[in-house]
């Protein structure tokens, strides 16, 4: 029998703080929510922008979800508020079991567009997702390589 | 006796496009560059963002710059144009001979702040070079982990 992967938001505390430094991707995000939360500028299990599977107790996949403004918003036709997703990573040892999809499909199910600017080398995971590649604009994009995913009825804006 | 590196803007033409390849960091700007080429949108030899160090014939080192205008500036105070450095990169053979440093330098002259969303593992040459790092900012920064550089006279904005 197929169990089904749960994603769960994350929410800021110490447990999950020291959970994402088994993660490559550690950056000012996390360290700026590990200092919010020893200085009590956030509360204990405050919402994030994370969400993650767990295998047992163990975070094993986690992802960063940020809603964008439609008045920021410079890939979609119609204008719309969209989500940019980053930070996607399965830890080594729980990769092929469809974590990574699972976390993908989550997003997908908010029905906005997506944006996520992908690690070097993951390409062939994003193109199965049926992500595609924005057609690059420099003054936009500057050092990313922005791919997208367009729910029914939303366009490419043109550059 | 020392000799001063010299940076110089890269112009896009096959032969610098075919170097690109040689770097780790190539992606969607250059091959939107080259399908420009190819199909005649920008003509042989005209601008582009990058700037390079050569070692006789060879390309050995490169960044791309942009200048970002004052409308867009959510880095400085006061709100002015400044500078988004990306792919900033010296060829494995090329390194420790002051190339990165060279191109840094370079950007410096312009007297303008400077922003970049270094690579894993780059941060203490970052540091050697007077960059820090900017208060994080979820709304902002996304995915991004921005060092910047404040010449005189100029400030981080408060977040």
């Amino acid at each position: 029998m197929m169990t089904k992967t749960s994603v769960q938001p994350l929410l800021v505390n110490y447990k999950t703080l020291e959970e994402f430094k088994r993660f490559k991707e550690y950056g000012n995000q996390e360290l700026t929510m590990l200092e919010d939360l020893e200085s009590n500028i956030v509360e204990n299990d405050s919402e994030s922008p994370f969400f993650g599977v767990y295998f047992g107790n163990a975070l094993v996949a986690r992802m960063s979800l940020y809603r964008v403004q439609a008045k920021y918003d410079n890939y979609f036709l119609p204008p719309q508020d969209y989500l940019e997703l980053w930070k996607l990573e399965v830890l080594p040892d729980h990769r092929n079991q469809g974590y990574g999809k699972a976390l993908v499909d989550f997003a997908k199910s908010f029905n906005l567009p997506i944006k996520t600017n992908p690690r070097i080398k993951s390409h062939s995971f994003w193109e199965k997702m049926s992500f595609q590649k924005a057609h690059y604009d420099v003054g936009r994009d500057l050092g990313e390589n922005p791919l997208i995913w367009l729910p029914s009825g939303v366009e490419e804006r043109e550059v």
